[in-house]
């Protein structure tokens, strides 16, 4: 089955309380493909990137099954560049330096394959250039969702919104989910978020898990307790590549699967957090996977003995 | 079997975005009694009130089951008062009145009868004061729970410290459990807090649920996502009191049993915060909780198809 990740792909540079990253690969597309990339998809991305990015990067991509065709690189500008700093928490960080580059003009131009994508991931970008994306598809793709966050509530919302109408589930966290929906209740913030267009909501709550709501459906996956969180950077695109990358392993989008997928999601989200970067997502095997995910089924398992009541 | 929770039995006043609850009865040995005896167990209180608190309110508990002969009612004492006001977002409060009243003198006497119980709970207290309820018990219970904050943490450390080497559960919430141990990973925090005396843990992170720690044995239970948190007052006491009520129920401190009791206490929180104070604990059936804890079922219920892994 065929996914297309349409997101950034950029260099960043972390400083934690446990030590400092230097120069590192890091973008939406790239934490999302490397994580989908473990369920043995078609993969392909759509990004835009600058002379410096070293073709050994995507040449790993590559290695892992992504076609990176689509990436678009442009001689003589530089790539999208992040530094922050995370607190002691590991929960609140300061953006220290953040430069756009060839971001600032991107224009996505789908190579022809990839408008037949049959899964459509559209990372956090500005709203604009995700409906330029959703336009060129050919037919519509059997699932498509969508990342956003605070940022273009604040500055771009009637964009946002003209582009939730053609997405079918959205992941954001508490907060946003507060700001988009206006309501405190994050069942109240779901129902009416669903009148915006979409029928799935996924609401990250990093360290506390992530919600899924269909309907009047609910799921609850927690994070998995760690034994230190080592670099949060990328976890919330890295569990929607697991996310997708379940969905479109299983080729289908009942609540069950998608159950699953939060779940896969979380499993890889959660080995994200224990290196700097991309690293330990590159380094993880099916039977990684597997381990990781029965430590999800064990963390919630009870019985309620119904002889008792 | 028996169960003898030692706790404040209070007024409270509240002030919520919803609005004003008036004088009410409050206390955590009312919340935690109030829960537990929707498990139709032999429980007793020790506690102390003043001569304004109403007979009619310890008659009500009478007829839940609830022995109240260990409320000392100090003549020409006021019982001990609370106000607060919640913020918009109902997780944050300001205390506005505290008036310990006969609270200040609390030595508790234990009743013979209440030096037998099977199971015991403290609630939070100053831990000189539960320090003197365990030294009266004539036999260990088969476990000892307790309930503390971070005030105690921060003037009273030595005494709280103590008082947790005699303790098998101790609960506390994610901040607690951090100030306690000095320590962020709350795995981390579980094993150090092992060390202090506890052999179980419970951590309580209000609207993002509750975990379980025993040795290296974890298990998580969400909050039930509610349509409206009217009165979060209580819902920690509420928590445990079902927790310990469903234990002694089934009169047994097996993992499995204790897991049953986190599912059990989030269950009567989530009925603890639709009204104000202790409302609706008084006006729940064993259907309403039945119901209730089938809904906590199914929010964390997934299948691993593993056909396909």
């Amino acid at each position: 089955m065929s996914l297309l990740i349409v997101g950034t792909v950029a260099f960043d540079e972390l400083i934690t309380p446990w030590g400092e990253s230097g120069r590192i690969i890091g973008g939406s597309a790239t934490y999302a493909s490397l994580s989908a990339a473990n369920f043995k998809n078609d993969i392909s991305i759509v990004s835009i990137i600058g002379e410096d990015f070293p073709e050994a990067k995507l040449e790993l991509m590559r290695k892992k099954g992504i076609d990176t065709s689509g990436i678009k690189r442009v001689e003589g500008g530089k790539t999208f560049f992040w530094k922050g700093k995370y607190h002691q928490d590991m929960n609140t960080r300061d953006s220290l330096e953040t430069e756009l580059n060839v971001l600032a003009d991107f224009d996505p131009i789908l190579p022809e394959k990839a408008k037949d994508a049959e899964y459509l991931m559209l990372g956090n970008l500005t709203p604009a250039v995700q409906m330029k994306v959703l336009k060129q598809m050919k037919q519509r793709p059997k699932l498509v969702i969508m990342d956003t966050m605070n940022f273009w509530m604040d500055i771009a919302m009637p964009e946002l919104k003209e582009v939730l109408k053609e997405v079918d589930l959205l992941t954001i966290n508490d907060e946003e989910a507060r700001q988009l929906s206006g309501e405190h209740s994050l069942l109240k913030a779901a129902r009416k978020i669903f009148t915006m267009g979409p029928k799935y909501l996924i609401i990250k709550k990093g360290e506390h898990g992530a919600m899924l709501f269909y309907g009047e459906q609910k799921f609850f996956c927690p994070a998995l307790p760690l034994e230190e969180v080592f670099d949060p950077t990328g976890a919330g695109d890295t569990f929607a590549g697991g996310f997708i990358g379940q969905i479109v392993r299983e080729d289908d989008i009942s609540f069950k699967t998608m159950k699953r997928g939060v779940i896969y999601g979380s499993a890889m989200a959660s080995f994200c957090v224990e290196e700097f970067g991309t690293k330990k997502l590159l380094n993880i095997s099916a039977k990684d996977i597997h381990e990781r995910v029965m430590q999800f089924v064990d963390l919630v398992d009870f019985n309620i003995n119904l002889e008792n009541n």
